[in-house]
């Protein structure tokens, strides 16, 4: 086991699927109305690393899949999730996502939903196109348990009652629900057996666990700058995450004070900001979150120990590592 | 041909189904996220007629179609439509919709853009659940198409340059596409021929044209009571829609300067919409967004003639007027 990890193995492994995949997500995106394409255009290239189609591509190629439907299925998936992001940052009010300025910020939200619309829309065209109901049953559950998952997060939004259990929820929910799905549907269309399914939900669910909690600790100090987002976006939105639930429950009477004035009555200056890190790290509850990552981790790898040993488990191994590497 | 026509024939045709479909919008609209069937709940005692469900209903029943995929795609026809209601007031910046408040004003628009989507993904849910790839495929092509026709309609907002021909495509896509799939996916679910297949396309089409265009000419007076949407709505968001665009064409130099100002300027008080209302008289401008109505009221009924004669087919008939007959 590799203690950084790295994506690179999988990115090779991916590399001509995923060209195509890049190629049917410019065709899809387009159409005559020209702020789609322009807007699509401008998310396409804000790269990113393109995980969750990675996955669809993986989960279908390492059953020896040859057909195209993987790459129309990672397509929809990346739709899924960019339509997501754009929602996701109209409802944050977000202006800055991996270092750009957000489509919101730039068309605006009316756009920004539109769009949004507009490419789940076409995700589900292509899962019809495919044409297999499983694979589409998986995605559509998906669909309405993210967007359950969002509405979840708003109710628990600013409120210091939210315990680990409705934050795990709301992150299997919001990220793990894609991961898993992703995974899922490469063993459905190249005709894997229903243990080999099982085991590639299971891995994707742990493995956006494990990407969540990271995600949710670097928000709180870490390589911040391969994140791409300001460090306490969280705390300013009055998220209530992992380290800040440890932090509370770790803290004494004043802690939880300073918790609930910032995070309930949006207290949270940059001064609050300090003062919030330097009670996360009094209470280590970074570092156990992390560990908490490190779980969902193993989890990830004792799924994939069900599936074909080789180059692609090896490499779907490396993207466990990968992702809690980003913080350590 | 009855003049005012009526809605009520088809209604007590679908009462029992539409009784199911109901129960079904109900039950699937439920979560333990309260945020979600609050809002669902608020959207669903708010009425209308259901138009749209009933012609799925109705376009499966006439061909004596027994089971219960119509209930369950008549659903997903209500969510889709329920869902562009709550994106389109967040776009729109909308506070009143059938004289109550909209659910971005009670809820605000994070709730009302993710509520959105979980009902979206519990459409495609439902879809899946009847499992004809057909429907399917009817049904995401509209929805990819009606968020096209959004942003279509946002890039095209107060420009003058607008032509009756954009104009058509903007309903069509906005409006029509789902008018004319809810009435096509009661034909392929019912194991209808291709040629009555095309037919209720053709005339769910010509009615949803007809419908946006009358809801057009409302926007500017005639029964506005009865549209529940203020008077002048159109106008203050500097909508170009048919109205405005013949009074424009109909206009001498003076009228179209002052369109320009009213639509592009946004100088569109309570002073300017007394003004817009008498140029649109001068010009008969309403007069004809009628009389293109009607056209495509003729049209829905030809292509009815395509179909088996009886009380389902007279029924629909009747909607073809009534829908029109709003304005008369």
């Amino acid at each position: 086991m590799t203690v950084a990890g790295s994506v690179e193995p999988l990115l090779k492994l991916t590399a001509d699927a995923m060209n195509e995949v890049n190629e049917l997500i410019l065709s899809k995106a387009g159409s005559d109305v020209e702020l789609i394409p322009e807007i699509s255009n401008y998310l396409v290239t804000a790269g990113g690393k393109r995980l969750r189609p990675m996955l669809t591509i993986a989960s279908a190629s390492i059953f020896g899949y040859r057909g195209d439907d993987h790459v129309k299925l990672a397509t929809a998936v990346e739709f899924m999730h960019t339509a997501t992001l754009l929602h996701d940052d109209v409802v944050d009010e977000s202006d800055m996502r991996r270092s750009r300025a957000t489509a919101r910020r730039i068309w605006g939200n009316q756009a920004s939903v539109l769009v949004g619309d507009f490419l789940l829309g076409q995700a589900f065209r292509l899962m019809v196109d495919v044409g297999s109901l499983a694979a589409l049953d998986v995605l559509s559950t998906a669909a309405s348990v993210i967007a359950e998952g969002e509405v979840w997060q708003l109710s628990a939004a600013r409120s210091m009652e939210t315990t680990k259990r409705d934050y795990e929820a709301v992150i299997r929910a919001k990220t793990a629900a894609l991961f898993s799905s992703a995974a899922e549907v490469g063993p459905i269309i190249a005709g894997a057996n229903e243990r080999e399914r099982l085991a590639f939900r299971q891995y994707g669910d742990a493995l956006g666990m494990a990407f969540q909690l990271v995600d949710d600790a670097l928000d709180y100090g870490g390589s911040a700058a391969t994140l791409g987002k300001n460090v306490g976006d969280d705390f300013r939105e009055g998220k209530v995450t992992l380290p800040v639930i440890l932090a509370y429950q770790g803290g004494n009477d004043e802690d939880r004070a300073f918790w609930r004035a910032a995070i309930e009555q949006g207290q949270n200056d940059e001064a609050a900001l300090a003062s919030a890190i330097e009670r996360l790290e009094r209470t280590s509850a970074v570092e156990k979150t992390v560990e908490e990552a490190r779980l969902y981790g193993d989890k990830a790898r004792t799924a994939l120990s069900e599936l074909p040993a080789g180059q692609w488990r090896d490499a779907l191994d490396e993207v466990i590592s990968f992702c809690i590497g980003r913080v350590v």
